[in-house]
């Protein structure tokens, strides 16, 4: 499916109640890179409203790159669409195999509690939006059942070629890696849905669920795939640089810093994770904002039909443009009409709004604060003791504000470091939507 | 482990409650291929007695091979082992995918039923034998957690390498047949054995559960293996050849029959599927009646201290040979002292012998009877619906008794051909036994 033209789009009526099932269909799959049973989907509109699922392993943090495909299930959420969101632990669990099930729980929790900030942040419906804890029916004799089928008429080949961009592939492959394209499959049968959501990346693993789901009995699902977004620091993500990732719990003044180091070449557009971010993330909640009446509140666009605003920095001449869509921002950034460090200084002001709902309601909730302390304790910090060997560390009463800020920022960053194993590969993946080049 | 002299064997106690540890494990240790972990048996065994398991699934019909694994779990229980059997009917489901699960619920009857009567048959104690159908906790969720560990730690490489001799070998296996050797090792502590039986060729499968389940927090086993014995026709098992193979219900003229039909080299005793039958079912059971005080039931034995007796028929001189030992009937035979035929004749009595009590049991339980009907249906004939193209086959009034009996064979060597799946290598494991050469 072509690219559609963000700016251009016609408003989001308010609610789902008020669209025809076309537009519900056009909603749905605007912004993506390939829909695979569209017309199964737009059957199926003519009768109901639509159930879909995304999965997500709750291992490290959630980081910023989980904005991309949250964007895009706004659109569904505003659609009508039952969004299933699957917390796979069994998934997580295995790819912490020595962490203790404790751990795992509680990031379930914490995904959970973060996730719907984000959507509360978003004004959606959240009755529409149902988490399910992997754990909850994977263990089950049916499914399980069904896996051993798969796994009777799936080849090790044909396995490895599904998971070939999720699985990390080595000369021999763990039997865990090569299951997951079964358990996958296997999900948009027991989560009941129409179609399954996630990056491009994912082709293989949707087209091997098309393939053989139908072999065991099963209905063939749709597949909606989001392009691969490169990450802020532009290029692929990388644990191991903190600057990469943007925690939704990284103050305002992290956020700053992170952007400025962050990879934003004058002139060029390909592979710009700043302009990518604004594309992909702000851009459509702006839109999804105007639809639900709240265009005063899109701080990133000076005007009521701009998309993006960006306000020259007076050392760059002061001047404020006002762009009608993406392209339009694009098309200005080529020709070095916006200067980098002007997009920076936006960009950073529209995360920090978005950001700045989602901190609010994990401030002000002492279940929430409890579960992310739970979720990611002090102690799986491996990188930060290996790093104590080196140096001895500022006393903590003698930082300063910007140093605890920084320091925290690291230590998010090891967390997420030591959380991803090797097979983290649903996190990984949507991560991997903004971080990809 | 060295093969024990067999014909030489103390008698075995009436009861195990008379052995010492020691007597215990030489009998449950006699006549092995090898022996993985007998220390830890002997240490066992100064606290209470053994738990063991065998695993077998239900597809194919059972044949004659059966008793070869069945005359060594007879030490076992002879020894005070829990024996437990494993009715793997999960694989068997798989083996047959597009069977109805009913028809493998029937089998895992019959299986039970004719394993039952195998071991009435030899007046083992009863109380010992447990069956246990795989469905019964091969569904449950810890067990499928634990296969998600294993499946995290195991590669496909080594998976493929444990499985080398018993999963079929292609150039892309089953992912089924990748996950056997984790199955097959977590059964171990499911059903809380101290240790596995089963053929050599089921050694790397040992290995794997020895290395894999101390890494998952469980108990390393132990591992005691049969030696792979040649089928009654000489050379590998050919489902093709019904001749290879007896059914426990062929009925004495059919026994005798396929025996004449057998490849029995004169002078021969290397791969002589009659000689090793002999070697690892008739003698055994011998010894374990002799050890019961019903020596005199042992019809294959002329004198109280022969282990087997040849009858010379008048035109090959007429002369009746007693062996007091294996060894001496099969050095008797490599110098030509035994010839074939009278050989044959004196295994078809034995033959006989051991089924006749099994089939009285058969043939005096209708649920026995039932059970067999509704295991092996005879709509499950491909094979012989694919005859009646070529030829018009002479109708059932017309034929004698033994084209009636030599029929049923065929029919049943059939059914077991179109029951065996390339991925039935629990049961082919088992059926190898008394077939490879």
């Amino acid at each position: 499916m072509a690219e559609a033209p963000i700016g251009s789009l016609p408003l989001p009526p308010q609610t789902a109640a008020k669209l025809t099932p076309a537009e519900k269909y056009e909603l749905v799959t605007q912004n993506l890179n390939e829909v695979l049973g569209g017309e199964q989907l737009k059957t199926i509109l003519e009768e109901r409203d639509l159930v879909a699922y995304w999965g997500t392993a709750p291992t490290g943090r959630p980081h910023l790159g989980y904005f991309v495909p949250l964007a895009k299930i706004a659109d569904f959420l505003t659609a009508g669409v039952e969004v299933k969101v699957l917390l796979a632990d069994v998934h997580a669990f295995l790819d912490n195999l020595k962490a203790p099930i404790e751990l795992v729980a509680a990031r379930v929790e914490y995904y959970r509690l973060l996730i719907t900030a984000v959507f509360r942040s978003l004004h959606l419906p959240l009755h529409l939006l149902n988490f399910v804890v992997g754990s909850s029916y994977q263990y089950g004799a049916d499914y399980n059942l069904d896996k051993y089928k798969l796994s009777a008429i799936t080849s090790e080949h044909d396995a490895r070629k599904a998971g070939a961009e999720v699985v990390k592939q080595v000369s021999s492959p763990l039997l865990s890696g090569l299951l997951y394209p079964l358990l996958q499959a296997l999900d948009e049968e027991y989560l009941k849905v129409d179609f399954q959501f996630g990056g491009v990346d994912q082709r293989k693993i949707f087209t091997y669920a098309e393939a053989y789901l139908p072999k065991i009995g099963y209905t063939k699902r749709s597949h909606l795939m989001n392009q691969m977004v490169p990450g802020l620091s532009g290029g692929k993500m990388s644990s191991s640089d903190p600057n990469s990732k943007i925690d939704f719990l990284d103050p305002p003044s992290v956020v700053k810093s992170k952007i400025q180091k962050a990879h934003c070449a004058p002139g060029e557009v390909d592979g710009n994770g700043v302009l990518a971010f604004i594309r992909h993330v702000v851009v459509p909640i702006g839109e999804l904002m105007k639809g639900q009446g709240r265009s005063s509140e899109r701080i990133w666009a000076g005007e009521p039909d701009a998309v993006f605003t960006v306000k020259g920095d007076p050392k760059h001449g002061g001047a404020v443009a006002h762009f009608k869509t993406v392209e339009d921002l694009e098309a200005a950034y080529a020709r070095g009409d916006v200067h980098p460090g002007d997009l920076k200084a936006a960009v950073v002001a529209a995360i920090n709004a978005l950001l700045a709902p989602i901190q609010a309601e994990f401030n002000g909730s002492d279940a929430f604060k409890a579960a992310e302390q739970k979720a990611y304790p002090p102690e799986v910090k491996p990188a930060a003791k290996k790093k104590e060997k080196k140096y001895t560390p500022k006393p903590e009463h003698l930082k300063t504000p910007e140093e605890k800020a920084r320091d925290a920022a690291k230590a998010a960053a090891d967390a997420v470091k030591a959380g991803l194993d090797e097979t983290a590969k649903m996190a990984q993946a949507v991560a991997e939507e903004v971080t990809k080049a």
